[in-house]
């Protein structure tokens, strides 16, 4: 993948994420400029927390295109409004797809780094789920990375799928699409059997 | 503005947030630790993201006087206690007046940095924010950044003042000085007079 | 101490700070995913935020042995369960044990990278406490580090012993045990006499 399609996927993920840091906000009672900031910071927190443990130049930095798409995701909410709440649990459906996305996307930039296989994997993982973890802390809501079933663990097995397909086939496209549709299946699923492991109490 | 004096106001603006971190800590009840802790995490925190996005030394490791500020602006907030609580929104006005001060300094710093104009406003709006989100979080308060009417936003405002005065005018000190009236101005008047943006409710 | 013992270190601190966010995490209620995604951040946060600072390669990436050493904290606390829960306190006891063993370890990094004393004693605090703050913020518990008696004050005067030990003793595996023994022993006595320093009721 060249740098230059890791930057149109950076940019979608940014708006999908986006999209769900608006929602959020919209529903818990904030103004459009609290809107604004919630779906900035969740649609670039996680290649951000990504660039600095790589430390190499932050995404956004320099690219005025990932404000636009953050203020394009606000508008878009702000907008629908109401119409938005009418779809069934828009915020994890958004939420799923920014993590789809994210996922092949983080991987990919840690290949361009050069770095080992198992880093990737870290750098997937972090990619997708660190936007939505500040989102939820910002908003005061229950992190989904926690309390969500089977939330970072869909990350982490499209994350290894990606790397096993890239090795065993060489090409990067395919990686990143069975990546991406490994975690959507993975996070749909758990929306909508609502997939669950034990915990304490059925684990002691 | 030569180093020495991003410096100075970096000092003033560390002082600001840590008594703003101080008060919300001693209304919630913590010891005097809690409060020191509170007032340092916020004093610095906005400027360390910076520096950490723009990939330059954090501007308070090696430099003694920083943490003096915190412990200071601790000392203050302790000792003056009930009669902070007379003022009027004391916590709303010491964050104010770090808003005021922290934004210009971001604009300065990624300046000398040689970034294009749409970072430094950026790195302003950080620099301004994110030692308050930090307060906010650990106090586990509604963040002033998304709760509060305008506040990112007066950032924001400022920070493009700052630009437009400094390739107009060539004058560092005026840019800074606009800036930081523009921020006070607007913070003090949503303050004041609750100015308020729509948000769902209003807008679908 | 070589860059050898510093890790081994280092993978006594992850797996002690895993434990408690794994401890936390299961209290919650969440399930086995959740409860490692808390331990993998609380274990490795202190330590990712000294490096970020201290512009240093992060520490675990690169190193499958500390995502192990939180698998094996999670495996640990899940298979244990309700026997963990009948120990007295086993989080305020596992963190104290995480904060004993990071806040040297934190120190000796930053001594590694050859600066002066005041950043050793602050990396000696910020690794020893940032993790469990990160845990804390996740689970919505009110931050140990701010509401728990003498919390930060143990890292700062077990970090203030090692630099002093081993600038005087010139043997810093006696500097380590000594900073370790303090961190220890004060955290130790906060948990069990309730050690507490006056807030605003107590000093205004």
């Amino acid at each position: 993948m060249t740098a230059q399609a890791i930057a149109v996927l950076d940019l979608v993920a940014v708006f999908v994420f986006a999209v769900s840091g608006a929602i959020l906000a919209g529903r818990r009672g904030l103004d459009v400029f609290g809107m604004f900031v919630a779906a900035f910071v969740t649609g670039v927190g996680g290649g951000t927390v990504r660039d600095v443990l790589l430390d190499r130049p932050v995404f956004w930095l320099g690219d005025g295109r990932y404000l636009a798409a953050a203020l394009a995701a606000t508008a878009l909410v702000f907008v629908a409004g109401a119409r938005v709440e009418r779809i069934n649990r828009p915020l994890a459906w958004a939420d799923a797809a920014g993590l789809a996305v994210a996922t092949p996307l983080g991987v990919a930039a840690a290949r361009v780094e050069g770095v080992d296989w198992p880093i990737m994997i870290a750098m997937g993982v972090v990619t997708a789920t660190f936007g939505g973890m500040i989102r939820d802390v910002l908003c005061r809501e229950p992190p989904m990375i926690l309390h969500r079933e089977v939330y970072a663990t869909a990350a982490l097995g499209g994350a290894a799928v990606n790397v096993v397909v890239a090795a065993a086939t060489g090409d990067p496209w395919a990686a990143v699409a069975a990546c991406a549709a490994t975690v959507f299946a993975i996070r749909a699923g758990a929306i909508v059997f609502g997939w669950k492991a034990p915990g304490w109490r059925g684990g002691a």
